[in-house]
């Protein structure tokens, strides 16, 4: 089993991977880009890829979202969830956040311990680093002048660098989500917590457009947790919405939704189900009895009957 | 083969009864009542009744939608329209509408030649009729002292009565709306231009409640071409639909459309898909390709191919 | 102060219009029909009128839906809700129903008892009458040999009249609904408890028009307690909606709901907001916060902020 | 006016900035993130800011819908569309790009332009940089090794760089969206062709919430041309919208929508009315007679007749 992600090693991205049954020991090959991850899989360079889907702080979103959208297929088999939590490391010799001159580390980073920084390192200087393990490791390099870096708690503690202090994020409790991406193959079995991620593009490009397509969820009780429109780049006001949904295609609410939304969209691309990361977020009495699957097996029941009648 | 209807002989009904092919060599008896001519069917003393359901000049309507929403189950296999037109006849003697005195009518009747009545026998005084027949056929009872009655072309046709004028009627071009009803069986075949009629309990009484009914509808592309509410008799606030659509359950869009409705309502009731009385009313190009018979075998393959992708 | 009703005197119509403060000493005169009713009230030949607008035992709710939907404008001020219960009365000599050959009464009534008549009197032959109280007079007739009656308990109680048995309805608990009808004017003041029913013409004829309509309502919060298609007379395919809702002109979510209708249908009618009759119907804690007057006036405000801050 | 921007100077960003009248003879401040910019404004240290929303190949976008959403009042007033179009800069010396053996720029824009790199210059090295204008300036720097950069034609045409390709993106046509923000203020007047933007925090985590928002929005014929959802970082399941919609709240759709939204969702967040930038996305036939200004205006005046009578 290899596993590829976005690397380099040390990102958030290698703390989801690592967060999958056996990745830790298996072979664990970075990518330079979202896009080089997922064509690795493609191409059967690795077996899966870890990618990140949502507020990611090193970004690629886009990247993803569009990749699995538009390119060969793939499927979703897994969730991830990283809270988005930094380490302060330095060299040799610094004590305190007041003797800090220079910080290494990727901008996105910068911007979310910026009022930490200022209140505790206020002269320091940002050196812009193309990621955060980059610019962590820019202060074992002896040429470079950084005194410090801002980087996950993984690559401080994959690499001989010494932490300052822990946790010196602004808005502490965000999570960053991610998910696994092998070539189409079986799907995960249903676990009552699953979501499904499916790619719709907009049949027309007119006022409700959007509405008619969640109507197909709304109208069998299929709640939605993250929405995206994305320009298909085939012109301005062409779009596809990228989705990801409470429940799994074993569920008749779901496969009935899936099926109304192919009438509606042909080219909808359905990109797995499988078990949703993290704590509850189905509250189960909010499924009502005429979206169960019982619901659905009498309601196709009595149809039959009313046609075979007819026969 | 015993036809029924909602009598007196020589009604509206009777003209729509004499539609049906083979009706006017077959036994026809006339009811008392609409809910008389169905119970006949329910008993198998008759074996198809006809009965109004939209605009009927001589009442009956609402026992025709509260009987077949609420009895024994019953299937409507044909609809028929009858314009409504009617006929002066006067006894023996008078030339003139001038000359009438006396004119026995049922209610209804008399409200929608009134205009006419105004205009051509100012001085006529009404006299209330228990039907449009029961009123013509008092001409000829030597007691009476009617002078002329305001009846249907068929009553007029089958008695030895004199028509003075024809089509005295208000409002040209109305229309009433009867169907006919059997006991439950084989379903006739679609032709292309059907109807289907359901009733339809509401489930909860709240804002959005007959929304919800409809979008199971919209959603599929199924126009709707009558609708009303009707108290079921449990107390206010409880209501049933009762719903004319266009198209047959033999279509995939109405079998869905259905099945959606049994998940929100599970005592809803089938009426019967039928062909279509009268002038094309359905614009196919309105049906659009995602409402196909076509797209949703498409959409049901493809939902297909997924779920057994994950056995 | 005159008034006039579906006629004759004693039908249930009277008795709705004796609910009225100050109709039981005022002028009431008896209409042939509910078009004659109403064109009293335009002409100013009367000042109001009570007319049925759902469930009447005696015909007329077509008529009355008909009529104030593209007749001259009228305007509902009140409802009135009265039990469907029918009494039993029949000429002297008569003790016990057994010995009843022969009943007189309108034919919906006589189907409403059908059940209780074949039980207790299964020899009695039906005799149609124009009306329940027509049926009652006649056996007031010497010429007549009606035995007995099927009426309403006030043509029972105003007339010399022989009560054998009260109450001999198959289904107890049916009500009528009536509205007392005027020339537009003023509007009763809202009482919390109130209804408003409009006319609205049908914009187009395809699926989802008529959820179109129902939207405006369902995204205010206004519930629904009647609906129904007719025919506008004017082809096939053409409808008008009746609608009683649940709400006052005089609060912010039916002014909204109605403005919204405006734009779709632009000759929509309004015909009236008046005090909902009989037990209450409205749930008050259905009222959601976002549809109350409150909200409706915040909104606006911030609206008028955002713009004003444009100028 | 003092403009500051997401740097460092030469990203698309500046190509963004730079088509906003008055702003290339302006002073132009880069900021080291979003964050950072959007403060600025805030504190008075600039005028105005422009951050990318939409499809940035250097990241950003989300730090931009989330400080625009959660973070002190701005106000949107303009947007720009940038190409998304790479310059392939190399060294002196270099003449073919199969002479190349290390590449700099950001990886977002290396994976941009994969296909063509791989064709064109087999062998070269990806080496991570901050961004694409740092990676081009690492050629100038005498200490590095770097013998190409992949930038923004900015970049290139404002510095002593070489250009050996111009366009070597692998998808022409992709374009990146950006906006122009303020502290609040007037809003640009209406031009016809605008958009407005809206945040808005989901009222409940259930089916049909989203559908709920959106129907505000078709029920009055406002067209979507970006969603996203957001994590509002106040745990899993609080999600905002950020929605760019095709209108200007100085029309009465517009205006009517938002306070529809209001009502649902009080905190929502208004962002402003501004020109669309690019080619006409609206066709102007699309807007039906029901949601024009005239159209609203003459609903509200029907309403107020209805309302005035009853006073």
């Amino acid at each position: 089993m290899i596993f590829t992600y976005l690397g380099p090693a040390g990102t958030f991205t290698e703390s989801a991977l690592l967060q999958v049954p056996g990745a830790a020991e298996a072979e664990r090959v970075p990518a330079t880009s979202v896009n080089n991850a997922l064509d690795r899989v493609r191409e059967g360079a690795a077996d899966a890829a870890m990618v990140p889907i949502e507020n990611s702080v090193e970004g690629g979103v886009s990247a993803t979202l569009d990749s699995i959208a538009t390119g060969g297929s793939l499927q979703i088999v897994a969730e991830a969830l990283v809270p988005i939590t930094f380490d302060l490391v330095v060299r040799d010799g610094i004590e305190e956040p007041g003797q800090i001159r220079t910080v290494a580390t990727h901008g996105h980073a910068w911007a979310q311990c910026r009022s930490w920084s200022e209140a505790n390192m206020p002269t320091a200087e940002f050196i812009p680093a193309s990621s955060t393990a980059a610019g962590a490791l820019s202060i074992l390099d002896e040429k470079s002048d950084v005194d410090a870096a801002i980087c996950s708690p993984l690559v401080a503690q994959e690499n001989p660098l010494k932490v300052l202090r822990h946790g010196i994020e602004d808005n502490a409790g965000a999570v960053t989500r991610f998910v696994l991406v092998r070539r189409p193959g079986s799907i995960p079995e249903p676990t009552g917590r699953d979501k499904t991620t499916v790619v719709i593009p907009l049949p027309e490009d007119r006022p409700g457009g959007l509405m008619e397509i969640l109507e197909q969820f709304a109208a069998r009780g299929v709640n939605l947790s993250r929405i995206e429109s994305r320009p298909t780049g085939q012109g301005l006001g062409n779009y596809f919405f990228s989705v990801d949904t409470h429940g799994h295609i074993g569920e008749a609410r779901m496969a009935d939704a899936l099926a109304g939304l192919h009438r509606i969209s042909p080219n909808l691309r359905f990109l797995g189900s499988y078990p949703a990361a993290g704590p509850a977020q189905i509250d189960p009495p909010s499924l009502k009895r005429h979206n169960t699957d019982e619901a659905f097996a009498q309601a196709a029941e009595w149809v039959a009957s009313i046609r075979g009648a007819g026969s």
